[in-house]
């Protein structure tokens, strides 16, 4: 059987001085197989993700695994706890707008020096762990600096150092109001069809700050400049991925269980699980590359009907939103129609009503195509 | 026809020093009739109010009426524009987290003071715009005092000038996540079904700081006091309401013609209409006293999926929610479950699905009976 | 020499699941003597309190004492973790925008009851501890009830249970930007030369949701019904006070030793203490009854220059703060006067240059008196 | 004399679908001479630059100036509006987090492209403008994108479209709390020295989205290309500043003659005004490069002492601040101490005493020097 472990890791101090830590999960099995590494809610109103991780500790309580997993839900217990309002302010820290999700560390020259200590006959299993520990190195020494390093950072790479051990990492978002959709980088793209889900964007090796990024640009940019020196391919089998997981500040126990059994179809395909049923589903799957996936934004500040729904195959010139004007009820000028300025898959909404100018009032799919 | 106009209120300056104001449309009929008084949007939040003042605007271009409407949405311009987050935190001045709708005015010292003014011989007519006269300087007096007033009471008191002209004023509002419901004074009753909303609250004569009731205590206070004094009763036909039109942060332009259809058929009964057909839908009206209109507070902290949905008819003993609690994935207290203390029907429940212990989880009917 | 105890009381629960408590300081005598419970930062950026508690602790280590004094210092951590921007949004509750300061319970009618269970023998060493168990069997009844409760009066009656059982309870405060001042209940008028604070507001026996007021008003309400039906003086000899010590959002040691001696002066009075040599100080104390405790709110939104400095003596006319308008920065308009509307002491001001209209700018003492 | 104009320039839309605007003052003098743009308040919280520019339009009445000095007080409208408390929640956008002052454009590679446009033998003049017109035709079309843009960069581009035009550009700033300070592109240092600021932070030719260096990294960047073409130094001589002017959340008008006065320095060496006696104090001035200007952040939470005071020389290893650990009052936990890690002067520190840990606690000048 697995081994199960819990414990805790300290990754903050609150305004009264106290510890603020999040649970790690462990599950290890008796053959060796990938290390895997998931996490949630690093955006406080994120929460499906900790029911999804949930569903996966129930499932693998009762199936033998390979290799390890690691399961870290509420991975941001300051986040979780921002309330202004009903709501959560989970996105960024409240104190200077820093984004939870864009502190992660990846640096280029890093692995550019690094490349010049790998050996003409040094092993892929030995480049692999060494690279590791030189990233966790180079984190390690940020978290010590003698001048100390911003809390959403902190946060950032403690998590970071945990994941950069695994071959897998999964990070569980949601969008505001949302389809499931999940960012696959494009020399995984093969695993987008392990998931079942109906919506797949694929993204360049361009680090933007996230934990995916900070993942697969690392060993990505490894493998080109590998691949580039050895002249032929290299490939270390590191995939990272984010899951939007449907609609912020809901969680649905039901479709946890869809999510979890989901996740577990790309672990058995990966070879996680041993002897288990789990497939991934036969469904049409659509994707864009990043450059596609276009953020609309409002020219008008008012309130708005949002009439196109995530996930609908929407023509160029159908109606997408319609926004009253409270100061010109009484004339033509009531109600503006905002139009879809080209086919699209409207992908996720902004989850208010009121918006002023400028809000990212809906991020679409355009140029998608249908994944084989 | 009616006669239209349109005109601007300043109710507060903002930070810039610029002037914020409310838009006033104001239809007058050819006949005398009832003067009506409708607001929305006092919780910046609680949208859907002005998508049915926009229908109720475009059905009374085409209908004549009696008497007065004077329609007031969006009737919160600081309120509707503090976001906090994505969302709307327009329920409290986030300076002092003073309730946008707990600073109108009512006095019962003043009520008996006035009542000591009518001769036995005074009409109701006269009567009736005395006592108008006789609040509208106390309010005035208060607008103008040398120390000033604070923010919310300020525009509370503005509003409040303008409704206390009128026999029927209504107040249009929306709950968290919220079926239609409706609060009426218990000596209006009868009113209740002339809307088309399924869920009633009887609320005494009992003043807490809202609108309707800084309306209807004045007038049912009045009225208690004169019956007395005459020793037989006296009526002066004013009634006030809240409307709660669903859940806030959402707005349909479909579910507001409904609502809008729903208060011409009250209007039409109370005889602001010329040869309308307007007439309550034949339906089911469930309502309760407000004693036993209760509150679900959770105990714990965590992350609830809400099971009972509004509007449902829930047993004693049933399930309402599920909450998670990340700490204990691994065990038998990973979910803990919240059932109804009593039969009730769930009308609204909190918009997050975090919640901190203490927090108001479901407003509920308890005791609640069919309106014939 | 003294005992010395150390414990945390769990008050709320946060959305992570997790257990928030408070910390609490006990120093129990080898004498008897009256119970002193003091607590700090209800309101979560009023932190200066927890300095003096501090100051205190280290102080008490060192003499005797007589009864028993306990010190709850971050009383509230939630209010404390509430940050907004850099500052601490720590006066009410995000969600709900409630008063963490003004859920404390107090019920005229069950004084009145517990009256008729006096019989005319009865000593007051019993009608007194007879009294701290109904009441508080009242608390621990509402804290029980099936519904539940909201957070802030969860919090607020979990500390009252505590400080019900004392003689003397001091509430630490902070004022926005503000001088030291005091709240003393009008019976304990005398208490207030005691300590070293030159401002002093007197209260009458009205409840208003704050703790001192929930423990002066229970006592004060009992002691007249009780004077009344004995037909002779009775006195409880309990006291209760909110002290105000300067300005929030900053904490000074320098400072905070100050306050302590000031408190140690009063519970030196008051017998707390053995064989100790704090005395008040030979100062100039100014008082003011809570109807002249003037808020003075500003009319116009816009920037402000806040002239008067918390303290000073300013005559009827003269300048308080200079407001200006950017958009009118080329003409006579630009800036705007703010004049003392009669002779008065600002006692604090808002803490913003940038106020909307209805902002609270000043609170004064007018027709103020010196304490002899 | 000078010619003077008022004009507001619409830069959003709020919730309610109104107008926000913006004022523009603008003075143009009779004699040729330099275009000087300035504005203040592009963090809502920073208000002391309106105070600023409210002096210097009383001094430029009595003034005859050469060229144009435009002057936009209270630039975002947004961010001065966005109360949370009773604080101004004003650099960053409270919907997303993005820090209003990070949105300007700057491209390198449209500078590149440009070069290869200018012939040998073109005039300076005829590149300068050519170069404006580049640039702003550039900001337009992003302005016009079909698929909108979010607010912030909005707001910012439409503010830099103006700037662009100036010579001189003056951005008006606070910190937290804080001395004056003032950010000063390295090529032009000597500036540094006209005005009368006490401390100077160089930067170098790298954008990080501020409105300073979108605007000196083109002019820098076109210069140091075309001075590589040409192979003979070539100077546009704009320059671009940020100024700190003390403290946010408070506005002094005597600081701010003092501050209008140092500014009119500047103009007056940069042949803005004429006939006119303002000459920079003879005072010290110290100065970092950016790279030295540090920042402190906690390793802990807790309650902060902030002991070393804005400006004060502070030697490696004395006292910076002291935090109270309220878990711990009663040993030699009880308070913590924060030493310098280096010779340093402490520009500015947190406005709060509340901190988690990773607070920006201060911001210090190492390894800094006199200039002369």
């Amino acid at each position: 059987m697995n081994q199960f472990s819990k414990e805790y890791l300290v990754v903050a101090q609150n305004a009264s001085g106290r510890n603020m830590n999040v649970p790690l999960y462990r599950f290890k099995g008796n053959q060796p197989g990938p290390k895997v590494y998931m996490q949630s809610s690093i955006h406080g109103a994120e929460v499906q993700g900790n029911v999804v991780i949930y569903h996966l500790i129930q499932l693998l309580k009762n199936i033998d695994i390979c290799g390890e997993i690691t399961l870290v839900p509420n991975c941001n217990p300051v986040g979780t706890n921002i309330k202004a309002g009903e709501y959560t302010l989970g996105r960024f820290d409240p104190i200077n707008g820093t984004n939870w999700n864009r502190g992660y560390y990846f640096d280029h020259n890093l692995v550019t020096e690094f490349v010049d200590t790998v050996t003409d006959d040094e092993s892929l299993a030995s480049i692999k762990s060494r690279f590791r520990q030189a990233i966790k190195h180079k984190i390690d020494e940020k978290l010590t600096d003698t001048w100390g390093l911003g809390l959403a950072q902190q946060l950032n790479l403690k998590l970071q150092q945990l994941a950069f051990d695994a071959d897998i990492v999964i990070d569980l978002h949601n969008g505001p109001v949302s389809t499931r959709h999940i960012y696959v980088p494009e020399y995984a793209k093969a695993s987008a069809s392990l998931f079942n889900i109906p919506h797949v964007i694929l993204i360049p090796n361009k680090f933007a700050g996230a934990l995916d990024e900070a993942t697969f640009c690392h060993w990505w940019s490894l493998q080109d400049l590998l691949t580039e020196k050895r002249t032929c391919e290299v490939n270390f089998a590191v995939e990272a991925f984010t899951l939007e997981m449907g609609s912020q500040e809901v969680i649905s126990f039901d479709e946890g269980l869809y999510d979890a059994q989901s996740i577990m179809a790309y672990l058995n395909a990966k070879g996680s699980l041993q002897k288990a049923d789990y497939k991934p589903k036969d469904m049409t799957r659509v994707a864009v590359t990043l450059n596609n996936y276009k953020i609309l934004y409002t020219h008008q500040g008012g309130i708005v009907d949002y009439l196109a729904k995530p996930g609908e195959l929407i023509k160029q010139g159908e109606l997408l939103a319609k926004v009253l004007n409270v100061d010109e009820l009484d004339n033509s000028r009531a109600t503006e129609t905002i139009f879809a300025p080209c086919d699209l898959i409207p992908i996720l909404h902004f989850p208010s009503a009121s918006v002023l100018s400028g809000t990212q009032l809906y991020k679409c799919f355009t140029h998608y195509f249908q994944l084989t």
